[in-house]
């Protein structure tokens, strides 16, 4: 990348190109690890420039999170189709493969909204609501999730069940495919529901 | 407690009540708050002696969480009997009777796992292994889960769906009683292994 090259960025490219880059920094780092100094020395600008653009490498590490967790909800949008199971199996097969490219990253998001970081947490429980409403508003998929308390309580548990074991499986996949283990998590929200009945 | 009583008590039976006071303490509150001056007042006995058992503040609070975890997996041991889901519901009942009467503790518990205490990761790890070794262990469970790398993986991640559904409850209870949520979490896991056939 040349000086005219950045010279020509608007604003919006700019901050664009630097989320960008600490995205992918992220995906194989922890959100506390994310550096300042590489995303500067990468991107061939100043820190203090990136700090015009976030206010603070909290900041900036927050906007990578929340760039983050916008994309993991666009990458596992279900396609359109009829059959609600058909496109949670599309969905989730995504999600395993958002997982496995962005495995520190995102396992990371998942500890650091565990633990304590109010801001991460706020951003991952975001997504997840986001998810799980989209999960409801699927058409088809209200003949499988009458919307009760107890069925938004199952579906919430099954997306931790959900991460926890496609989590586990990236840590030792010990035989389980990647298909395997996405019909594994898909077939086990109609099993939990109908566990309900 | 006057000096008398406090003078008699042996070093392993102070150590005792140090440990069932900080479990008091820890039910209400989370691992990073487990204040050694409350102990200290409460005990009626001076910091240096708390120090001089536990070795320090971070000593004392992982023996608290030692033991939290300790009578997590003995208030949970299936009842004698055949039937591995009468056995399970019992168990799970009484786990969350457990989350119940130490809602602040356990989340706190869950979050430093999940959120980088290491020392305290690892005391929850052994503690959820000890609870999935039992489960497979367990008479009449053979006939319910094969012990094949899927199925460790389904259980693992049946586990994570307890904990988060059973949390997720005490937050918001919404109309779902104890008993139900107990068989939610029971019938969760035959439902789940089902999916693997």
């Amino acid at each position: 990348m040349t000086a005219t090259t950045r010279t020509r960025l608007t604003p919006e490219q700019r901050r664009e190109q630097l989320l960008e880059l600490g995205l992918r920094l992220f995906a194989g780092t922890t959100i506390d690890e994310i550096s300042i100094d590489r995303l500067s020395e990468e991107a061939g600008i100043s820190r203090g420039l990136i700090y015009h653009y976030f206010g603070s490498k909290q900041g900036f590490r927050e906007a990578v999170v929340q760039r983050a967790a916008d994309d993991l909800i666009a990458q596992t949008e279900p396609p359109e189709g009829d059959d609600p199971i058909v496109k949670l199996l599309a969905s989730l097969t995504a999600y395993v493969d958002y997982v496995i490219a962005n495995y520190e990253g995102y396992r990371s998001l998942v500890r650091a909204a565990a633990g304590g970081n109010e801001t991460v947490r706020a951003i991952y429980e975001n997504a997840r609501a986001a998810m799980i409403d989209r999960t409801f508003a699927t058409p088809g998929v209200d003949a499988l999730l009458a919307d009760t308390p107890a069925t938004r309580l199952v579906v919430r548990g099954w997306v931790a069940f959900v991460e926890d074991t496609v989590l586990a499986w990236c840590d030792a996949p010990d035989g389980v495919t990647r298909d395997e283990l996405a019909k594994i998590v898909t077939d086990a929200l109609p099993a939990l529901v109908a566990t309900l009945d």
